[in-house]
């Protein structure tokens, strides 16, 4: 009787007595050989089991020198092909002439199933992508095997995207182990994602946004050199047919209601020169931290608290309007759900978006954030910059910065606007 | 007047006389802040500019010692802080007493921007998350500022997977240098693939699929152990109404032309004993590699080439139908620009699915693949496993063998497949 003892040290021992002269290189070859006995394996499974991703160019021939070893010390022993064929006691192929050869024989070919050769087509070349054959995959080869078919990408920077998309994809799924219940949830929550986004609802967006890659995205797309204000992020909320008012123009259109707020705002150059006929889009929210397009019903479909404006020879543009609040993104809908199942804030601090065009500059997307907002260092999407801080001013009822007598108390905000030339 | 040169050998010179004391180690310090002349620089940042992720222990003081040995240099020439300052020669807060100071001075306070005091609630809490600030975030720091605010989540599965996600995210958007421009594109993409989405057509599913995502979580997770069947994908086409048949039906139906296959198939334990009463569901594409469900029209909505089966006593289940096809997968869609940007082929080798249940045993989903076909190691979606890859037996006409007498060519596929017992 030949038996195999795989806990404590690694030993065959036949009739009772130990064999020695399998080295302990070879032994996790023949110790996976076991575990696996009965399966076909593959050469290059036996490989990634051994070595994974830190394969030894002399990978196949260490392999086939642990082979040849473990086969000349159970040469001698005649129930060794019997044993290890009967670990797996059920000979699958019995009686089934087509299907090919299954079990594992270490008297045989390492290699089983259908013959290499059948797997060439009529122009004789093998049928391989990446290293490894297709039919062969681990969970470590599939990776440089899909990489692989992004070979023919036309455009190197389509290719150089993906590979590097399909290994985080994989190093993830690997590192964390996903399971195939984990694998259908995310596929229905991308579903789900899919659903809830239209063209004023952008649940895409606000993943991006709470999982910080937005932000990401606009550092490391920071070139705006010195001494110009910093972007951000554009936000879900610009919307393209916003009215164009002349300076001074409330543009809460009293429509909404809410305490008074004068912005006055200048568009400079890097040397401090104004830059005239700047366009300035602004946009914010009221003072429930509510859009104009979140609340269409109540305001009859008319926008309010946006508008664009034109600087003045002096580079300067003004408007009243009133003071937005903090507010929370949408979480109604998937995005919602991963902000409540990490008990995370969906606080976005008090801020006024900026989008500025202006001739022979680069445009700049920015916002700025109130200073004393109990947020300002939690604002679920990560998008304040401590450059872009700024004090809104609570006032006492008087005159207002552009001369209008303000009966209640109210609030304004200063800021300059510097812009980096084009780059082309 | 005082010069600073960074091209060649960086210097300070002044009135025409380098100054010698600052240090080489300190110069990288003196040259960051010189390229940011008139900008905020948090201290955070500096570090980050240092030495990105691999921040030693000591940054913060070996930032402070340079910035000390910075200014013991500069300190006797009058002219430093006016000519580092008008580096930036507009100088922002001029006239805006609101505003809080912006400009980097090396005489005054490195951190600049509201005060820290300001950044205090009313409970004395310090507003940051990570062991950045939120609003000094670098491209490096944001990644464990994002992670850290899933700290609170109940579920220590879902945190790990949310911090592994947004590791891997930030990692792929920093290494790829991804542009504003790409990331527009992909979350048009991503809304695309949502737009397409039915019950029927799984974009997502089909982007798992070709990025090589659902086979690795296939094998990942595959614990079948020794001797059983290896699983692979269930694919997007198995449908829940399918009808049940007994052993020797055309699942065909007659509604479908093609050159009729006879399947025999065993189930069995893994000691080779029949399994009587496993439920098997099969379904396969037609000889043109369409499946019935992409064909409604023709087939007035029947379902073909599909059935639910259930072995006799021994173990065994049989059927006729038609030779299945290669076929593409879905190129119509987002799943398909990605096909077509690689050069990739969409297609599958011929292959039959089974989704196998019995009373004891561990469910296995997995499909049978045509031995000699053209694609099967270039399965679009790389779910051909050697262990599966199986003769479809070309027969002259004559008996099958369930007995009927065709008189026109036909093919036979026998295969046993072998259950886990439940783990549970």
């Amino acid at each position: 009787m030949l038996r195999f003892t795989l806990l404590g040290p690694m030993q065959v021992i036949a009739d009772g007595t130990p064999l020695t002269g399998i080295a302990p290189r070879h032994r996790a070859v023949l110790g996976y050989l076991l575990l696996n006995a009965g399966r076909v394996i593959s050469l290059e499974r036996l490989i990634d089991a051994m070595w994974g991703h830190d394969r030894p160019d002399t990978a196949r021939s260490q392999i086939h020198a642990s082979i040849t070893a473990i086969r000349r010390v159970l040469r001698g022993v005649d129930a060794a092909d019997r044993t290890l064929s009967s670990l797996c006691t059920a000979d699958l192929s019995a009686g089934h002439p087509a299907r090919p050869g299954a079990s594992l024989e270490l008297g045989g070919s390492l290699v089983q199933g259908p013959s290499r050769s059948r797997l060439r087509d009529g122009t004789g070349r093998q049928h391989r992508r990446g290293k490894v054959m297709s039919i062969d995959l681990t969970e470590n080869s599939i990776t440089e095997e899909v990489q692989s078919t992004f070979d023919g990408c036309r455009d190197a920077r389509t290719r150089e995207l993906f590979v590097a998309l399909v290994r985080h994809l994989h190093d993830y799924t690997r590192e964390v182990r996903l399971t195939g219940e984990e694998w259908f949830t995310a596929m229905d929550f991308l579903e789900r994602v899919g659903k809830i986004t239209t063209a004023t609802r952008q649940e895409y967006v606000l993943l991006s946004d709470i999982l910080g890659v937005s932000v990401l995205v606009d550092l490391i797309n920071d070139h705006s050199g010195p001494c110009t204000t910093d972007s951000t992020l554009l936000g879900p909320f610009y919307v393209e047919g916003r009215p164009a008012v002349p300076n001074g123009a409330d543009i809460s259109a009293g429509r909404v209601p809410g305490m008074p707020l004068f912005f006055t705002g200048r568009v400079a150059t890097r040397s401090g020169d104004p830059v005239a006929g700047a366009r300035v889009d602004t946009w914010h929210s009221d003072g429930e931290g509510h859009y104009d397009v979140q609340q269409a019903e109540r305001l009859h479909g008319h926008l309010a608290m946006r508008a664009l404006l034109t600087t003045d020879e002096e580079g300067r543009f003004w408007y009243r309007s009133i003071a937005p609040r903090y507010y929370p993104v949408p979480t109604d809908g998937p995005g919602g759900e991963i902000i409540r199942a990490a008990g995370r804030s969906p606080m976005r601090p008090e801020h006024i978006h900026f989008w500025l065009h202006a001739e022979g500059y680069e445009p700049l997307i920015t916002m700025l954030v109130r200073s004393d907002d109990p947020y300002l260092n939690h604002d679920a999407v990560f998008a304040v910059k401590r450059s872009l801080v700024v004090d809104f001013v609570q006032r006492e009822p008087g005159t207002a910065p552009d001369g209008t007598v303000v009966k209640e108390p109210f609030q304004t905000v200063d800021w300059t606007f510097t812009l980096s030339p084009n780059a082309g």
